[in-house]
């Protein structure tokens, strides 16, 4: 059974084609820069190819990678036919759906209602599926939930002290995000130490164009800094995360915005890459900082200080740390990010042994130094392995 | 030399008449639940009297008071030439006044310019000048401002990951409130201990309807969880404090709300009363939380668990914590609060002595547990004092 995962980001488009009897990687790729200049799909099978090619839309992007699965050369089938199923990452589930699902027009009408929650990857991750519906119409398709591992987060921490029936009827709370990244790290991470994940405090930093912290309490999800759509929390790549709710009307009013307007500079055109007019690529805001330039040299100091505040707070709420995990682009592969976090946490003894930690990128690795209390891990995400089994699991009709 | 002391909060207004000569408060109160029903003066001079009046607005109030500071049996001066000049709390200082001031028309005006940064204490804070200014035209007034022990956040914590233009243009950034108070107790809390402030990492919990907390390291500020308006941060009486910033917009589209309506929302019918429909008063929360109110019973916990989070956020940006200090309304007089804040940070070692706890109000306390590394204090602020003593310094021409 071979099964195509699909894991659209905001400007990304990862695919794995799964042999699931085999249990390995046909061939995968990430189509990257969609929508911006120089697009490209760096596509792997046996080895690595670069495709130079224009990705206007999250659309055009699966259309080169579906042609790509088919290539006589570079490719692992002959014809759609060959794929069992889709998998897809899916942002948002609302309170509507806390596990994956498959899916169909009646539940993708349902993902349209929450376009609202996710401005920046719904219509993405909705276009993949309708795609897919129109492309590989037998196909059976597969939802699984940014917000799902979230489900379990406390009302004390998923509720905003709002009027309560905002929550009754608008069901707005805190969902979280990069649930499927933050559980799978959880888990490799106890397998990895070879400790029950039932006995764990844990921190799993995912660290990328998206960025999000998560505390997990014995395998569960208590909090995360994301929040009613991925907005909210860390300063991420065109987000500014947390900040004085009422600067929202006030920006409003100040530059005669609307809603909709206000909504798409904070998740579009702050961050890195607003505050500093550079990038929304911690590579170039960390090239910009060497060349001396100063605000991206302060943008990475709110970058660091901000997750070390959650880390702070995230041991508070857990009542103490066993774990921490870095994961995703920026976590896996900017080490001196990961140096610049610990360092500020050496008075809870949290400590990295830096020799192993100095030019690391992308390695399932136990960072912590000898005189830690705390273990340090990077541990690469892969959030497309985990719903390429739930997908096996649903369409074989196994709870 | 005789001085007025005028600290008005959303609801509330506090006076002191001190004798600077003497250093004694000759006459205080406060009028209680300005513009609500069953609004009072609770005033003292030898003995406590309570005057039931209506209080429709903080003018009528300060008209009120200045009866009272007159009345042949409850005053102290036969006219308001007696009092030699007047120190007013004032909100908000943006970048303009980073120190206290002696206010003229000019100044006044400036600060209406404020107003949008601050909508629930600004216009009280600028009508109680305005009513001394017409009750008492001679009579030198003087600024002191709650954002200004807070100037000395560093970049890296006062911005918000914005465009940087939003601050260049419009001033976007930390401001943080109640600055007179956490610099007050900050001092206090280093003189009671006997350590000097210069070597100290300390913790101010300011909780009362308004809530903050402020990270002091070394006598200085360096972070705080109100922002750009008091709206950010903690559960407080009326407000939302901290959530995803692009819930704004989507209510704003929801309930077809403007910006003003909005900010409304968010500053007057959310918080421990909005959420609840009960009241903006914690101890009217602890009793619906006895009698079973299950809305007070979870609006508690959102406020408990929010400050725990503050607490372990800015021991990690402090790098460690020496001394956490309880002040205000709820700070000084719900013990049992104190009791679950301190409980959830047992693991790390911040323990009080739980008898000393119980009960205790108001009163100048060392709570530390013998097997606690982190000294915790009950230090009742003294805002007006405060005021009281920058007020004679200007104007005594002194620096």
């Amino acid at each position: 059974m071979n099964i195509l995962v699909i894991n659209s980001g905001s400007s990304s488009l990862k695919y794995k084609l799964f042999n699931m009897d085999e249990e390995k990687v046909l061939v995968s790729g990430v189509a990257e820069r969609i929508g911006g200049e120089h697009s490209f799909i760096k596509h792997e099978n046996h080895e690595k190819t670069i495709i130079n090619v224009n990705l206007p839309n999250h659309k055009a992007a699966l259309k080169e990678v579906l042609n790509l699965l088919m290539d006589a050369k570079l490719g692992a089938i002959k014809n759609l036919s060959e794929i069992d199923a889709v998998g897809h990452r899916i942002l948002h589930g609302q309170e509507a759906f806390s596990e994956s699902v498959i899916l169909d027009q009646e539940k993708v009408e349902t993902l349209k209602g929450f376009i609202e929650m996710g401005p920046l990857h719904m219509p993405a991750n909705i276009g993949g599926i309708e795609a897919c519906f129109s492309l590989m119409p037998d196909t059976p398709q597969i939802g699984a939930f940014d917000t799902a591992f979230h489900a379990t987060i406390p009302a004390k921490a998923h509720l905003y002290a709002l009027p309560y029936e905002l929550y009754e009827k608008y069901k707005i709370r805190r969902y979280g995000f990069h649930g499927t990244s933050h559980k799978f790290v959880a888990n490799r991470a106890a397998k990895f130490l070879g400790r029950p994940l039932e006995s764990l405090k844990m921190i799993t930093l995912h660290l990328g164009n998206g960025s999000s912290v998560a505390a997990v309490e014995d395998g569960k999800c208590i909090d995360t800094s994301m929040g009613f759509t991925p907005l909210e929390g860390l300063v991420m790549g065109t987000r500014c995360g947390d900040m004085d709710p009422a600067i929202v009307p006030f920006i409003g009013k100040k530059l005669n915005m609307t809603p909709d307007e206000v909504d798409e500079l904070m998740n579009k055109k702050s961050g890195l890459k607003g505050f500093t007019g550079i990038s929304n690529d911690m590579r170039d805001i960390q090239q910009a900082k060497e060349e001396g330039n100063k605000l991206a040299q302060l943008v990475y100091e709110m970058f660091i200080y901000r997750i070390v505040k959650y880390i702070g707070a995230y041991t508070a709420a857990l009542g103490g740390l066993d774990v921490m995990v870095f994961t995703a682009g920026i976590g896996e592969n900017d080490f001196e990010a990961r140096k610049d976090i610990c360092e500020k946490l050496s008075f809870m003894d949290i400590k990295i042994d830096e020799k192993l930690n100095n030019g690391l990128r992308g390695k399932e690795t136990r960072l912590t130094a000898a005189d830690s209390k705390v273990e340090v891990l990077l541990i690469p995400t892969n959030e497309e392995l985990s719903i390429a089994l739930d997908t096996y699991r649903l369409v074989n009709n196994k709870k």
